[in-house]
């Protein structure tokens, strides 16, 4: 059955009748709008939009996987500011032969992914589009902190990463080339692992500036350094490459610091703290925050790929 | 200059250079996320989404006319929840050879039509796409009042509306027809009066149940009476037909009461209050609740156009 058959207000039915609310939802889906809690009356808000061919290809990623992986870019980014998500809203343009099974499996894995941090899916729009595209709007809670912005980074401070850095760029680079293995890095690409718990813990540990690293991290920490008016260089000797990284660099001839230092898509959490913070396990410090301007790597600009501009 | 050329950071730059924040705005663009006052530690949230040949045409309406559109779409969501808007988020999806100033100038149409309720645009994404696609998200604050929502109506409450029905579907088939005049149908389509105060004074005065009119009015209250479980009965003689819809409709050979009764976009508020309840100004009663189901006017069924399903 294709998403014509059912039409606009059948789709939605179908969809959101599979649903459950999470906590924070005070009114779900079928009215004008949601209603959601903001326990410190304030709400973090942020709205990532994912495009057929460009972010997503449907022969590399199941429907459920581009939901999963649609939602993880949002709740980082709310993480990516010591923010606890709370609702999603989705707005989802679909071909009219689109399967119905197409979209009422992108919904289960958004919601899914959404789950793992209590939040849900609590309103959302849908069009015919020649073009299929998904835009997500995450809402989420401070917890009375103030938020972790990207300019509050400081000369002599310290740069810490939690999740996973090249993964899933080593999986696009893996299916681009026409494979489908190995099996981790591919899973990478399609579910991002993000820490979202790592978020809400460095705001509580005094992070002075942080961010979900989605366009690469020295892409990502450039944007750091350049709202925070400071130099950022990291240690190369401080990444290690895992395993299968290694191993697939080696078989499909790519420097393995291109994935680690230019990939994004991982949406790890890079922050820069005081330097008398004790890090907690899984985050790992990379570098220093200096005077001056740009991100080097052992004080030296860094030759490789360099991060992801979406209209190029 | 075409988007392509400034690239996805270029043109969010020029774009945010230019927008004011409302007094909501606790943190506007350029971070992981924005953050928004909640003064009732609830927010409301609505999104939609515009794809260019299905809600809008460039050669119909100007950039900043669709900005507008697209925003009062939304602002009227919160609005018929009782709310006051207090932010909107941005998804725009442009082909890479769209004229930067067409961008621009939507974001202009966006904030300005924002303005008018006291919001403003406090983040958004961007990505290249062959669709060129708007979606936007907003949020309210619902000032401690319940939200007025569709299934409280009660029979023996009347029926009111607030706001222009069939302006925006005459300027619709006029602009359908090829034509570009009378202005004031036109404009009506290219840019919604849309009542936005009437929202919260329903709430204030009791509403029992509220819509905002984007699929049409029959269409619209149908999905009153269905979350209510109560049937809606219209007086056709409520309607005046106004000068300018007589004569457009007379002249494109159209029952003026199909754009009346069966359009929508003009964005006008129904509710229902308790028979008791004194209107102000601005409210026309259209009708009653009774028991039952569906929508009628003047007790049958209505035989012309009867609202749009954005899959067919």
């Amino acid at each position: 059955m294709r998403v014509a058959d059912t039409g606009e207000f059948g789709l939605i039915a179908r969809v959101t009748a599979r649903l459950r609310h999470g906590q924070a939802c005070l009114l779900g889906p079928g009215d004008d709008a949601a209603v959601v809690a903001a326990p410190d009356a304030r709400v973090a808000a942020s709205t990532d939009v994912l495009v057929e061919g460009r972010h997503f290809r449907r022969d590399w990623s199941s429907a459920r996987d581009v939901g999963h992986r649609a939602a993880a870019a949002n709740l980082a980014d709310i993480a990516a500011m010591g923010g606890v998500p709370t609702a999603l809203l989705v707005a989802l343009c679909a071909p009219p032969n689109l399967d119905v099974r197409w979209a009422e499996e992108l919904s289960e894995g958004l919601a899914a992914e959404a789950a793992r941090v209590g939040a849900s899916i609590v309103g959302g729009d849908m069009s015919a589009s020649p073009t299929l595209t998904i835009a997500v709007t995450a809402l989420g809670d401070l917890g009375g902190r103030p938020p972790v912005v990207r300019s509050g980074a400081r000369p002599g401070d310290v740069v810490a990463v939690n999740g996973r850095l090249g993964y899933a760029a080593a999986g696009y680079t893996v299916l681009s080339r026409g494979f489908r293995t190995p099996k981790l890095l591919v899973e990478a690409f399609r579910r991002p692992e993000v820490p979202y718990a790592a978020g809400p813990e460095a705001a509580r540990l005094g992070a002075t500036a942080m961010i979900d690293v989605s366009d690469g991290l020295l892409a990502d920490l450039g944007h750091i350094a350049t709202a925070s008016g400071v130099a950022i260089d990291l240690k190369r000797e401080a990444f290690a490459v895992p395993g299968q990284i290694r191993d697939a660099a080696l078989a499909l001839s790519v420097d393995p610091y291109d994935w680690i230092l230019g990939g994004g898509d991982d949406h790890a959490l890079a922050a820069t703290f005081p330097a008398d913070v004790a890090l907690p396990a899984g985050w790992a410090v990379i570098g220093a925050v200096g005077d001056g301007a740009g991100v080097t790597v052992d004080g030296a600009p860094y030759r490789g790929a360099a991060g992801w501009d979406h209209f190029r």
